[in-house]
């Protein structure tokens, strides 16, 4: 990891800037699969299931017998463990429902906000090297919290045609018994469209590779949502001299290993700190079972030193870091300049691993200097906040005028008489 | 308009089909725009201006005198009117805010979101036919509440290069000083990137035609948030024995006038009800400036007769109107079964030109069926959450375990690690 010293604010932006892929091919490919998936379903389906994940599905749908011989495969210490992250998960979530509250904004004119769970959602878990049980749990419990009709959930099988029983549990554990042995751009071609098995839903949240991603994208421009833009995953530690190196080259790996484009950045005002952290780096790199893949990220990667404390939550504000860890006793003293960040870790012993599966905090959060504009996954990516308003006759005798005024003012004469044939009925 | 009797319920989605546009050739011409505008800024804002809205600029940016001498050409009784919704929205708007609300999750473990502004926000004013001043009200107020530092305004000025003084005014009203001459895709493409004169924004939102709407969902895909997919506007009317023909019949023209592509769509229990609001349309209609628009729309639109209340409610539900008028005097009986609408208005006097101005909800809503998955325009769309989290020596002692084993079982060795060190130190 090399050390930029005290870098020159007009050189912040292209320090910052994350790499961009070459996707025109990869666009194609992914619409293709899609289009394909559109008009083929389900026989689209077992094509790239066979040709992409070397698998031959006899069906889509993971029985009940699958998910209740899943739980006999999942230790018993781990359930406790998934568990207790649920129960966190769930009281984190829980506390961002938002009581209806009636404004009277004049006298006769009453508006107010009801937040009503989306009906469907689509969950994607991507397969691959990890079984990522725990984004079940970030997406599942706040789905169900909101009250969604239809959860369901597709996640590739591996090519004996099986889920890892850990997905099934956690899945079962929150409530999702819709699931589907589908993955990449045809699972997301699948949830949007429909096919004879798998049904359409409204949004698809979840996290996966390249191709999954494109199609989220593809498909947000047909009308279904998504939870945000994706790219690779970022942390963005700020040490000082009472942050702890271990704790902190800890840190920067736990990102680091998620994969080579991943990026874990130090910022700290000493350069006594950046050498300390680095050191423990590479001790630590080494023990890693990922330690290839740690160490291109790390090579992608970067420590700047900078004058005060000041300057390292600016550098942090204009990076807008995913992930941001404040590895400072004083951490505290930090909050207040926080602008652009996706989740926030204070002090020693916050560090990401605990937010990415057990203190309560969601994890699907916006990469890619999406901070600045995007919000992380809560309760508020399953609802939809209706307003309605009740206008009484004293109401619109009230605001009528002013509506009438505006109205006309704007050339839209049919506005204006919605108004005019209420009001003459009432001084009638 | 027709009316369709007792239509089958597998016939429903194809009757609230939204109208498809073709737009291959549509995507090529704005990407083009923005290209262009990307390249070469305020040049290509200069060659737009002359091509496509016939005005030579000297400048983009409205000068001081321009919004100050704006304000003498607004009447007295519009500047009432105008700062009367404005209270209003701020009320609405004001009463979305939230406090902030620690959790503790396990004891030692402390979660919270923290709402902060989009710190720079760009907004689009359509000009054309009419002046629409209103949607700075809708879109500037939660600006300004948020806490957005940066917001400004662009809007396509008439052949003099002139804005309209409405719009001034109500720019200047809700505190927006930055104010651009730039219309259509070259606009968007001008805050996405920034040119020159007009600095680049995190987030674009407001209505527009269809090579803004196009421009808004290209620049989306680059990183930039929009406030949402967007498409003809629409209401949908549930009336019965207790509405007033005369008045629903005024509120779906208010829908109408806005284009030939617009839908007004009236569901009610009765035939005789739909007879005499048709009957009323047919009056009003030929009343109207914008009447030929209007007549197309109706053209465009129907009316459905069913069997029962509940029934028009699950028609509505599965239409999914941007404004959605409940014309009875049992309007808060149907409240619990609205599950898809952007904005609900109550009883014979909410009539949809109250939101459109003045009651305090916003009228920038999900067109086009996204009331499915989308919510309207509030004090949301301009802040992100962002969460804290604080672990103390006792917390990470508590859930540490439960961390190292869920990691470990996804195969992330780093991430068991950051919480080893850290148990491992507390153990010393």
């Amino acid at each position: 990891m090399k050390i930029i010293n005290n870098p020159a604010k007009q050189n912040w932006s292209s320090l910052c800037k994350r790499a961009v892929i070459n996707e025109t091919s990869l666009r194609e490919t992914v619409q293709t699969i899609l289009t394909d998936v559109r008009n083929n379903k389900d026989k689209a389906l077992t094509k790239y299931a066979q040709l992409l994940d070397n698998v031959s599905l006899n069906s889509f749908k993971v029985s009940e017998e699958e998910i209740e011989s899943a739980k006999n495969l999942v230790s018993e210490e781990l359930q406790q463990a998934i568990q207790l992250a649920k129960s966190n998960i769930e009281a984190f979530h829980n506390s961002q429902k938002e009581t209806l509250k009636k404004i009277t904004t004049t006298n006769g004119v009453t508006c107010w906000r009801k937040n009503v769970a989306i009906e469907k959602v689509g969950l994607y878990i991507p397969g691959g090297s990890a079984p990522l049980f725990s984004t079940i749990l970030m997406l599942g419990i706040p789905a169900k919290i909101a009250g969604c009709k239809e959860i369901i959930l597709c996640t590739p099988p591996n090519k004996e045609g099986a889920i890892n029983p850990a997905i099934l549990y956690t899945a079962s554990l929150v409530g999702i018994t819709q699931i589907f042995k589908a993955g990449g751009a045809q699972a997301i071609g699948a949830m949007a469209y429909g096919t004879e098995t798998i049904p359409n839903v409204y949004k698809i949240l979840g996290p996966g590779n390249q191709f999954v991603t494109k199609a989220k994208e593809l498909i947000q421009q047909q009308g279904v949502a998504i939870d945000m833009p994706a790219g690779p995953s970022e942390v963005l530690v700020i040490a000082d001299e009472t942050s702890n190196p271990v704790f902190v080259a800890a840190d920067l790996l736990s990102q680091a290993e998620h994969g080579s484009d991943s990026q874990a950045i130090l910022v700290t005002t000493s350069n006594d700190v950046a050498q300390n952290v680095i050191t423990e780096l590479k001790k630590q790199i080494e023990e890693l079972p990922r330690k290839e893949l740690a160490k291109k990220a790390i090579e992608n990667s970067f420590a700047v030193v900078l004058n005060s404390s000041e300057e390292c939550i600016q550098f942090s504000n204009e990076y807008a870091p995913e992930h941001l860890i404040i590895a400072s006793e004083k951490a505290s003293e930090y909050i207040e300049g926080i602008v652009n960040a996706g989740s926030v870790f204070l002090g020693n012993y916050s560090c990401e691993s605990a937010g990415d599966y057990a203190s309560g905090t969601n994890h699907t959060l916006p990469t890619n200097g999406y901070a600045k504009n995007y919000s992380g996954v809560s309760l508020d990516s399953f609802v939809k906040k209706i307003t309605f308003q009740e206008v009484t006759k004293e109401g619109i005798t009230t605001i009528g005028k002013s509506i009438e005024l505006m109205a006309a003012a704007e050339g839209l004469q049919a506005h204006k008489n919605a108004i005019t044939v209420r009001l003459k009925e009432l001084n009638n």
